[in-house]
């Protein structure tokens, strides 16, 4: 009899399910569009029919325990969400008690770029290393960091925000009260603020900055060399803290990677000599958008052992 | 009978040895100042001349190992060191089996300021957690990253470099290739190099920078202001990444503590969503120049307890 997990992937619209197998194999998945907006109940009822629909076309033997990936962060302890930018009404609610109660199955909550990075590792980019960092390139910047094979935590959850790094110690104003944000230069929002700023029109979006300069416009190129110049900065610094076998970018921006990367690998080189001396990999993720659904379901079968305790002499 | 371990210190002008019991109490010491210039062969003999006076007094029975604390980065596996400023001769030198082969008894290297972070974790500002960061002031930046209790590596051994993070992408430029480095903003070396900027004395020296600051002079209280910028921004970054329990800086620079740290903890706070919302300890060292050598004697106790054992699947 195999055995199962189910993870749970809460995106920007589309609340999505999958049963997977400790093989990494998908056995099942269902997709559901959500209004994020209509509130914490209509949201929670969604998780919950999600769940039943996959748990009952794979049925519940062999059910190891679900493991959903959250926007935002968790305390891990308690299950309680502390903190998310588009689930509105979860700040400080008890999110994975209230679904072990609704389905009397063992819920485990994590951050969605941390569950990300754990796809990775899993069954991705990452399967033949433990140690990774994982930059999510979307709307916003996320980050996973992978030690021991593992989700590095930190001592409330809030490990791995990668995406309020400083990159420019005076650069742009961010919503968190830094300036210079990694996510300010070098997301699509940023990269949107960047074509703005340089006059390519009021309602311009990151795939028409994309698109002109694929076509050769020099001005939204620009925005990409900026773009990729802060990612340098910001990687080089994470390898010179980690010295880890690999770096992976994953998001919506990835498309672009022909045209940020040369720069990002330029600064990279001139500013990390752990990177000139050890030689890691700086690669695209290969599981995209699954990643974080994948790694949730991950998170059961990883369950049970601690990490504190497994180090801890 | 108590078990003992003996640590070795390479420090700038001593080497010291000392034979620690399992409960961090020291039982004997020696010192010996070494001219490093001599060369390789001088140094190494120096070593086992103060590991064997130590073992001599204390006793072979009971003695658990030796560890050795290296300006410089070690590839563990293979024990050579791979890259120092001020141990001429040792590049590629296999440090660690020659001194095993003249002793005979079992040796483990370290990275200087990795073992200072594991001697604070030991029985230092650090010894109720068991998840820090050391950052080392002196005439350059060492950083050491404690997981799970345990040095963090990296693949090569190379983790935590945290002098050389970016902390001003086009601030000073550093023997490493890159501009902005911490250390190059931070470090005793730095502020000298910024009092000197300031027209405050071609043969100043960091000390005279931090009497001139006291006695209120506004240019010296600049240079530590500058300081307290720059480890702020280096601290932000560590904190959103890690959100470990607590930070820690020591080394030379530290009696300047009251000058440089209201910056530095401004900057923290503005930068650092994660410092506001999980409030982690910022503090001195408490060992001093002691960390390193009691680090180095906690290595033989933490041996044969691999962490990437440990904690894989």
């Amino acid at each position: 009899m195999y055995e199962y997990a189910i993870g749970v992937d809460l995106g920007g619209t589309n609340l999505r399910a999958a049963a997977i197998e400790s093989s990494g194999q998908m056995i099942d998945r269902v997709s559901a569009s959500v209004q994020y907006s209509a509130g914490r109940d209509v949201i929670i009822a969604e998780i919950v029919t999600a769940i039943r629909a996959v748990r009952d076309t794979v049925g519940e033997s062999g059910l190891r325990g679900v493991g959903i990936g959250v926007p935002g962060y968790i305390q891990l302890e308690t299950g309680v969400v502390m903190g998310t930018s588009n689930l509105p009404g979860f700040d400080g609610f008890p999110l994975r008690d209230e679904i072990q109660r609704l389905l009397g199955i063992p819920i485990i909550l994590e951050n969605d770029a941390n569950a990300a990075a754990l796809g990775e590792k899993w069954i991705g980019a990452g399967k033949d290393v433990n140690e990774l960092v994982l930059l999510t390139l979307g709307t916003g910047i996320g980050g996973g960091i992978i030690v021991g094979g593992r989700v590095l935590h930190g001592y409330l959850g809030m490990a791995g925000e990668l995406g309020h790094m400083t990159v420019f110690p005076d650069g742009n104003p961010c919503g968190c009260g830094n300036c210079g944000c990694l996510e300010k230069h070098a997301s699509a929002t940023a990269l949107v603020g960047m074509a703005r700023m340089l006059h390519l029109g009021d309602s311009i979006t990151a795939e028409d900055v994309y698109n002109l300069a694929v076509s050769g416009n020099t001005r939204a190129m620009q925005c990409f060399k900026s773009m990729g110049r802060a990612l340098g900065i910001a990687l080089a610094n994470l390898i010179n803290v980690f010295n880890f076998p690999l770096y992976l970018l994953s998001g919506g921006v990835l498309p672009a990677w022909d045209l940020f990367a040369p720069i990002m690998f330029d600064e990279v080189k001139s500013r990390s000599f752990t990177y000139s001396r050890t030689n890691p990999r700086i690669e695209r993720g290969i599981l995209g958008k699954e990643a974080g659904l994948i790694g949730a379901a991950y998170l059961p079968f990883q369950h049970g052992y601690s990490f504190q305790d497994a180090v801890a002499d």
